[in-house]
């Protein structure tokens, strides 16, 4: 359940009005990597993460943080747009602001393109999701950075600053969520790679251009047992496609939080069957198919009403 | 600011979980009239609304509101789609929320378009919106009765009947707000109509069809002071566009909470010196274009910052 | 059958061509309130409306007009862009309608963004989208009047003016055409919502803020047996969620035209059946169940083909 | 402006509903290549097409008869849609239509995706925009065609043969309106390709595959002049890029309607002075930069008012 | 299989970066008739054309340069936008590359639109896809003529005459393949129009217009067979519609390439049994049914396994 | 430069085609995590980043290798949709591909949702953009893991195995890249977050709920410094926002390769120049504005032509 507090987040005092600069600013309204975006991404993650209440709860925290910073950015931009509303050169800044939205602020980013939820990132898988919030976060500080770096007005640079550095705390705390499932460096949910093939680094794009572009080595063609691989057309050996032979085992889940399940999971016993695929018959597991652990829910999809609980 | 309470506003107990009826579900979670781009529009309208604090009050109630709607739909829905993760067949039902989503909700509706904020109605113009939101509410209704037609499951119902009942009240609410402002019926913003033509119903679909179709009258036609005017195609006079010269004078406002205004609102000045267009010099204005009287705020763009107030 | 005659619905006289403002005409055109919404939203509800030919006839003449004023916004956009072709400061203002468009409209709105059917509100339940009707003609007229603000030149406020006022005329109409359904108040579809609750104001959102916010009243809190509800989060009793049990009954369906039916009606037998939920085993109704009344179609869905006609 | 005729252009009999083939028909309402599609493509270059007003009827008459056809194939799916509202196995096969649409048909495709402009081809240019009706006309044609194939239904194949007929002769007309217009082979817009690079097929996909493929030869590397080139990565001389050197003058326009021009016409003036890039200092030109001979209107952004015709 | 060489396709080399003109270029790599558009249509095109390894091959050959014009429009691009990043006023010229994309390009058109697969036009016939190109071909080219004309740059001029260029000799290509199919004129597919019917011209808009429209003919209305018809709405007999009964038996498929077939062929067996509808009882066929001649394939859905063949 | 080779990157051998099954599989074809979406994210990554032209390279041979996935996922598809073109019941499995798209894939997720490039996550800053791909192979590889639990066809799974496979490689090379630039943890762009308020861990969710959720405590709470705050409405401190005064110096950039810079590079002067705010009279500044030791490119826009190279 959600309340609505009367006091902005952060308190707002500007300068002198800028109408292009408030548009600008819709970026992080309405745009891809703006406060509804991250707002929703990670409310709903959290509404997915039934098995996993201790991290939900991060999520949820986190959602409704970013709520807040969307009501902040609303009252920011509504400000710069003051004079949209009759000033005609103001108004073909942003015509649709001003014509269809009465200079109010709409969920469009800063070219005038509605919100999709096309731009939220959510698997329902805990640490994937993670690894997604750690790169929104990311970005939206970066895109903070760019509205400080074109303003002058201190008092919109203060509220950026705001909103930029609690783009930093989320980052910190989402990845302090993801390190401590413990999950192995590159484990990504339940199946493994196929081992040899995960290693070779293919190098897909060669040559020596006349842009000064020319075939380069990095760290990332060796470490974590990486090794470069040429292609068949440069003469090489290609990529070692014959050794798939069906899939290879579980990797561990990573370590949730298990004292508490939600009552309202409906995953519980379905997530306690999964996976048959390693034990498919003709297909070879290289993997050793232990237990993935998990606490069967005995009443997955009934909870305790509350009508019931007062009756 | 807002603030997350881990409860739902209507706690759901269901039966036998339907995965399909699960899928329907999503059109009120992610769909057109679900339950975020009624939390959105009334919210967005809420921040847009520096005028009249005391409807802006009522915008944030219902937009908040709609906000724990869509966390009660939303554990509505997990609890049909528990199947949907390891079911082949119900799998099938929804493959973007099984492959895609691991099973969990996310921004869809029931045939997994993405949710767009094209769906939303806002203008900046209160008495505008408010008729929008009223629409918005109706069709919102007539989407859980709908629902509810579609399955047995008494815990379910229960809960679709609650959500349902609540869009009446919201119904309620957004007609009051509208007549308590008073404007005169028909008078939408500030520009009046040109008079004359502004009854001609134009009779422009004609014939007796082979379907049943016959061309036909109704009080449409004849209240409000209507009366129908036959198309040049069938030989009628046509509409009388020689009487429009110009604009014709300004509308009442209607009747807004005036003893208030948002520190914040950035719209105060502009709106005290707005529709120059009726005195246009050349331009025939018919009315009277008496003062609209809105106070003139003195600090419009800067608000007592809460940084400030302590210094 | 439509037919398209040569002549515009209103001869459009311009003086100087002015790009940019041909630029935001194009919300008229292809945005979100446009005339294209307009007609495809009456004139797809009319094609839906097989029940009551009377109102079905009303959506297609409006539908129709509307379609006719599309074709008026195209030609007085047309006349203001012609500068567009070949001036490249002109060409700036918008590179769409330019380099990809030649200068010509198209169906985009002021910021070049496609129309999308995600603009329509079509429900199939004529009382609930006439609202969404009135509602649209209302946002409509708005923007036609902010579009008159931002120009000086008399032909294109003459135009505007024509426009606009026939959103007021379709306005009496749809307002007409429901009030003489005479549906009781807040009476949409056909199930009842849960007596008590539905009278219960929330107050969600509550505090003194520190931008002039305060928690308020109004009308909307006591009007039509309304009373306001506190939130647990303030120490109230929160909504009285305990009183839903199953569904509560029918409502009116409204008087619609009864002695006429579309030959080619495909829902009649099928909404003489409708809403068996009142009736369900298990479930608690309080509605008296009355016979909603439909006349069946005995031929739903044949309808007597011109061939066999005459034949 | 248009007119609606109260009469299906082709009146629909089918025998038992088919709820899921009325879903496949949408596909035809409101999908890319659907009636709509087609109606607002003519159309809007009708209306563009503002210096030849022969073909702009073409434009105008097709573009009005595909409205007439949006309404066949709309009637076509609500008699197949007959079951939807109330059948809940019917209703699974399309949520959208049954839950949010109330069994009624809307403007989306065959799963959903609601109709969007960017299906539309418009570039303002007429010999470009009849080739993309030609193609357009091609594409709804096979569309009609399968959609005959998995129905058995008489009357509903008549139907659907009526408007596959229709796109055959619409095509006619399309390819007769851009022949008589006489334009070189290869021919389009005004600027002409350089000669020499024009003609040379580059082999940019290469090899013996184990799926069968072998780089194979074909008329489009020896036809109209061309001949083929080997790229570099198959040790081949690439294409000569050394032998562009500015543009190469001017295409012929070809032959429009020349005898009348829409007193509307924007662009009259603008295209007398087009395409100055030819005469750029230092760019070498080819062409021999020959008058295009546009006739000069004088009055090109004022038309004869109604209004003041009737002074 | 793709392989990247670190070159250019046509090399780039402008004077002064034009921001603004930045921003036009991008119609063409994210745009609708841009170079990404033309590489996805060719090259999936060719991916599905499983049935004529011969025109797969120019549709790979093709779509794949189209690739490599992505990538010169790209360098084009990002040279012009170089005071993109620091400067404000460029900045203002184009919000979401600066603030969102920190002056790079990303996949949006000249107005911020999202590149989205609705650009396509994919049907999976050959013939009708070959037209498709066509006049994708022809609108890329008005496009890049229309850029040419909106700078003065030397460079940036070469490289779009380059790019211009390459359209039209596609344009020849796709001319030739489809020729050389052999279809005879104005058939498309597999189902015959309609005959009588399918020469009607049929007279849908009227009228002597006040801006100089009147009803005119044009080769249009007697070529190739075609007729006029006048509308019942101006007294003529309309559309003969009562000569549709059933199906007309089937077109030639035209000449495809058959000495070899895609061992991936996944549509081989399939296409030898379609059309059935030709036979259906009770249907009249007017064609004569000739059997189309498809070489069967044996092994339609497996190919020979890499790794079986070393083994 | 792009080269296509007329060979898998991995041959597809499969058993009973499986309709459904291939329509689940649209979802990596042209879905938002699919393989058009990180061919599309990493390719055009790597042509804006000109700054370090050996992550450049990565960016391109990974991009590169994601294009002849998806060409492997296209023909797996087309095997498993063998049967969609004739079969009524598997056509109705997806309406879209068979009627529009004659059975053949095309740039659709699982429900027939366009591609989009809204699905792009690019930002022109490396080191976010690199975090961006990591969580992007993350989402790919679970989504191939979820499409392996639902078939049991070998050939499928081996051919899914292998792609899976490849995005742990990806992930890995990513992660090596992003680590080898040396950024200290948590400093993303250049722009300092504010000390103290980053800290801060805000409790926006809490109580005790009746779904089995509690407000937990967790290491995101306590780690990299981070301590929680309790909400005002909890009766907390709430965070200290009055700590926000200007911007807090610069950011490490990070390592990037040095030795090499584009000819084409754009943004080599700019950058040098850039983060400004940092000295904007009035705005304190706790960072010590170090030097951010940009090389400078003496040609930024001018590349050596190839044509000027052979003169």
């Amino acid at each position: 359940m959600y309340h609505h507090i009367k006091k902005l987040m952060y308190t707002v005092n500007i300068g002198t009005p800028d109408v292009k600069f408030g548009n600008l600013l819709l970026e992080q309204f309405g745009g891809a990597n703006g406060e509804l975006a991250a707002a929703m991404q990670y409310t709903i993650q959290g509404w997915n993460c039934v098995d996993d209440l201790a991290r939900r709860d991060l999520l949820l925290d986190i959602g409704t943080e970013e709520l807040s910073h969307l009501e902040v950015v609303g009252a920011l931009i509504r400000m710069h747009l003051k004079d949209l509303k009759t000033n005609r050169e103001a108004a073909e800044a942003d015509p649709l602001v001003t014509i269809a939205g009465g200079g109010g602020v709409s969920l469009y980013n800063s070219v005038g393109d509605a919100w999709t939820a096309d731009y939220l990132k959510i698997t329902g898988e805990l640490d994937v999701d993670l690894r997604s919030n750690i790169a929104a976060e990311a970005r939206a500080k970066i895109v903070y950075e760019r509205l400080i770096d074109h303003t002058d007005d201190p008092g919109t640079i203060d509220t950026l600053q705001f909103l930029m550095t609690r783009e930093i705390t989320h980052l910190k705390a989402f990845t302090a969520a993801l390190e401590s499932m413990e999950k192995p460096a590159f484990s990504i949910g339940f199946l493994k790679p196929t081992p040899g093939i995960v290693d070779e680094y293919f190098n897909a794009s060669t040559g020596d251009g006349d842009e000064g572009d020319t075939d380069m080595r990095g760290p990332w063609q060796t470490s974590f047992g990486l090794h470069p691989v040429e292609s068949e057309m440069d003469g090489g050996p290609g990529l070692s496609v014959d050794d798939i032979h069906g899939t290879e085992g579980q990797e561990d889940r990573g370590k949730q939080d298990s004292g508490q399940k939600a009552t309202t999971s409906p995953f519980a016993e379905a997530l306690s069957q999964t996976h048959p695929s390693t034990n498919k018959p003709g297909l070879k597991s290289n993997g050793n198919g232990s237990s993935n652990g998990h606490s069967k829910s005995t009443n997955g999809n009934s909870i305790k009403s509350k009508k019931t609980a007062k009756a």
